[in-house]
């Protein structure tokens, strides 16, 4: 018996699920109890040249993955399409699917969970805050304590940018610059600096822990573009910093949601998270506050969060049977 | 059908357990797909007072806990005996134990686990950070990842006296009395300030991560207790922190621990947990460095990770019919 892999979009993380699969090999087969066989890799540009054995198929077409009859598929495509046709699709032919696509996974996650139901598993941990286990703690860890309120740092490039700004000084273009140059930054940083990357992640964390989302309208979602000078002066001589926060909690029964800049006192949980990292501080009604932190995004980290959400849908659901 | 629970021992964390059974009912119901019923108590002595419904049966004797053929034991005692010799009886029995007793477990730890094999499933989340889920994070979504080291502040009343010395400049006595005055520390602190505690936890981690413990007597243990007043000011100086850490890695293939005080530079995952909470970072192979921070002790966190493992082997285990 052997576990039928597929691989959609070979960009950076496709090729970091590609690169775990391979070095991982004898670790993963003990795990799931079976070798895994990858059998097919889909790719917009066929004439690209690739590093791959010749063994691997490669393919632009997605009927021809579909037909090697993968028991899971990868998505690692950008954007909402065709990324959710896709998953679609293989839910329908019961395969189970894991992405790290969080513009579409927020937009259609609901609909690919509601129909995937309990007979085929989902994974998209790498959504959030690249291989930093937030979604599996609180479904899996947490399971008996209700999360009475989320507060994260979601955008590592925000992120990097305000601690720059604010530990060496520089203005925000400068530290825009910096971080295009270290590869923290896209060339067209629109979805970064102005929040609306830590909004879709804000909108999977409350699928995920209240079940729905608030109405996309309704939620404040500011980014870090238009803070003053002054207000970096004025945080700074209180001790405390400017940090991009999306958080969420319930108040008289209703969703409560806001993306934007704010002033960090030092007693904060998330004070100390400067970088690149991600993080999150949660309260839960047993457990009380706790804070996770780690990787916001890079080739490896997000694509261990898929090859970890696919040994635990390996393990928690049945796969076919290909002797 | 029901699920039976019994408590051995009802201190703090006891009473706890009891408590989040009878809050989270409806809940835990829900999610472990039958009732839950609190089928026996275990207490050292009988004629003392508790507010308890007269519905529970609380006995002095072990005999009469196992007579109710409970699912699952919840174990709230202190020190090796009788919790190690009750586990072993409930396992024989293929009953299931939650244990939150760190000493016995640092000791029996490796004999329970391999005399409960596959069929029982043993519960420890609540032996090493309370609620804070660092043993779950690691078995359980960091599977595909190798830990390759791990650095921790596993001992909250030291780490409060040290954040008390640092931040308020206290001396030593006097923050100890402090933190006894405030209940974070016992009356006989030396469990806490000489190491022993972290040490337990460590070697909890150790069995946990690689499956073995490294010979006691190998393990460099130095507590908080000798640490002079010019390392105090030497640390603030560089502008660094003195924190009481374990660590453990591998290193030629030999496993290297130590429980000791160690100056952390602003640059370390560690530096910004103060006062009484507890902290993990490590390393893992895909992952990267992660951050794990939470509360170290106290009545719910503790009995949250307790049922939070409860519900985790009513999961992944069968249990016993009862009609």
């Amino acid at each position: 018996m052997t576990i039928k892999a597929a691989i959609l979009g070979f960009g950076t993380v496709g090729q970091g699920v590609y690169q775990i699969l391979q070095t991982k090999r004898d670790h993963l087969t003990k795990l799931a109890g079976a070798p895994i066989e990858l059998c097919g890799i889909l790719v917009e540009n066929l004439s690209k040249e690739r590093e791959l054995p010749y063994s691997v198929f490669v393919t632009d077409q997605y009927e021809q993955i579909l037909a090697q009859q993968p028991d899971v598929i990868f998505e690692a495509i950008v954007g909402e399409e065709p990324g959710f046709s896709y998953l679609t699709k293989a839910i329908d032919q019961h395969i189970h699917v894991i992405t790290a696509n969080k513009v579409m996974f927020a937009n259609h996650g609901n609909h690919l969970l509601t129909q995937a139901g309990e007979r085929v598993g989902i994974g998209y941990e790498a959504t959030t805050a690249a291989g930093t286990p937030i979604l599996g703690t609180i479904t899996r860890l947490l399971q008996v304590n209700s999360i009475t309120k989320v507060e994260a740092i979601l955008n590592g490039t925000s992120n990097y940018i305000l601690s720059s700004i604010q530990s060496e000084g520089r203005s925000f273009q400068d530290a825009l610059e910096e971080a295009q140059k270290r590869g923290f930054a896209e060339a067209d940083p629109t979805n970064d600096i102005k929040g609306y990357d830590a909004f879709y992640k804000l909108m999977i964390l409350s699928q995920l822990i209240y079940r729905k989302q608030p109405s996309w309208e309704t939620v404040l979602c500011e980014g870090i573009d238009q803070i003053t000078a002054d207000q970096f002066i004025n945080a700074q001589q209180q001790g405390s910093k400017i940090r991009h926060i999306a958080s969420i909690e319930v108040v008289n029964g209703k969703l409560n949601a806001s993306v934007k800049p704010q002033v960090l006192p030092p007693s904060h949980g998330l004070y100390p998270v400067d970088g690149v990292d991600n993080a999150i501080h949660l309260i839960g009604d047993l457990v009380g506050p706790l804070t996770l932190r780690g990787a916001g995004a890079g080739q490896l980290p997000t694509a261990s969060a898929m090859v970890e959400d696919f040994l635990y849908i390996l393990q928690s659901y049945p796969v076919k049977q290909h002797i």
